[in-house]
């Protein structure tokens, strides 16, 4: 089973380290990195990965993962990238998207009539692309699997372990990685964080959301997809 | 302040991606990696990393975390690593282990006398290197705090980032990593694992767990503790 993963300047790491901690561990799995070039990367915060390859050299996957992260913007009119996704999603067993790597999905046209979900702070955005927003962490749609933000990678990966390769590996999975999680405090989605930290990551987002909302926008008008107010 | 996480061949990718993804967020922190060697170094399952530097050339840290992962049995007698981990943790705010980097730290004698966990797989081990094994995600122990396995780094490290830097600043990261964990199963303990998939795990983790076993022997008859039969 051939599994990549799209690797960019400026992505998230955990939105790729996640999913291949438990994907990578799947029987008879090869999970690899394509790069847009063969040049390394960095994460936003500066971690490093070389690719396994580049895209151009990459075979028909199996599973398709795209990550996502604030690098995810300057993807959005990469038409030779585009080309390349339609043509792995077409071929591919599962198209797995993590966090805004949902929205790399929409520029290439692939979230139109599809069930989908994002990071919290970008999923409002899921209409002006043609899909429906389900505010879920994990969400299925043929053979389309969505996870929200972040750290939903993992529990997106697990399930789609479990697709693939039955419960039993999942779990055997899960136990390996000791995923029990218990976080020490109730703030990981907008409604469970107080108001004033709920306020701050808002503010943080919010340059990279007016141009994440612009570039929405743009492709609505592109697909012919009729919008009000976006927050 | 600076963080400094130890790479090594063979590491486990998301003990140290996991708290890079929460510490690299803490303001006016700087999360760098450091190598035995400035070779790239490829985790368990193949994932590549390059270090930023050496340990050799690594200043004096603020946060010195140690992951875990099967290539720990390699380091268990690299006295030039215990010498230089001795030295970061007697300077260091804080000392983080995750997993299995647990049996490093203890190779190195820094858990005589402590609190602290491990991996499920081998927290029986912790006894011969002179803790009290505690069965928690995660212990704190003075400036010493110790995840439990692979994933429990995420929680470590949020823990850490409250203690460091108050409940706010580790609010804010959680809900920025979207870290609301939904795992689709109830299977990352031994206790919650069906029997038959805990017996698998064990069953291939069982050649690795004995190697660990001796090797923790060996380091309790050198420290003069006693022990009987350990599992």
């Amino acid at each position: 089973m051939k599994i990549g993963s799209l690797l960019f300047e400026k992505l998230d790491q955990i939105d790729m380290t996640g999913p291949f901690e438990v994907l990578s561990r799947l029987p008879n799995a090869e999970h690899r990195l394509y790069g847009l070039t063969a040049d390394p990367v960095r994460d936003i915060m500066g971690l490093r990965f070389s690719p396994d390859a580049t895209i151009h050299d990459a075979p028909q996957l199996d599973v398709l993962h795209i990550p996502g992260g604030p690098g995810q913007e300057a993807l959005m009119d990469n038409e030779a990238l585009h080309e390349w996704l339609r043509a792995q999603a077409s071929g591919a067993t599962k198209v797995f998207s993590v966090c805004t790597g949902a929205l790399i999905l929409g520029g290439a046209g692939l979230l139109r009539g599809r069930h989908a979900t994002t990071h919290w702070a970008s999923h409002a955005l899921l209409p002006l692309f043609g899909a429906t927003a389900v505010d879920k962490r994990v969400v299925e749609d043929g053979k389309f699997i969505f996870a929200a933000g972040v750290t939903a990678g993992i529990d997106g990966a697990l399930t789609l372990a479990a697709d693939l390769c039955g419960p039993d590996v999942a779990q055997r999975i899960q136990l390996e990685i000791a995923y029990a999680p218990e976080p020490p405090f109730h703030s990981g989605t907008p409604e469970s964080a107080p108001p004033a930290v709920l306020a701050a990551a808002r503010a943080a987002a919010a340059e990279l959301l007016a141009r994440r909302q612009a570039t929405a926008k743009r492709f609505a008008e592109r697909f012919g997809i009729a919008f009000g107010t976006v927050e």
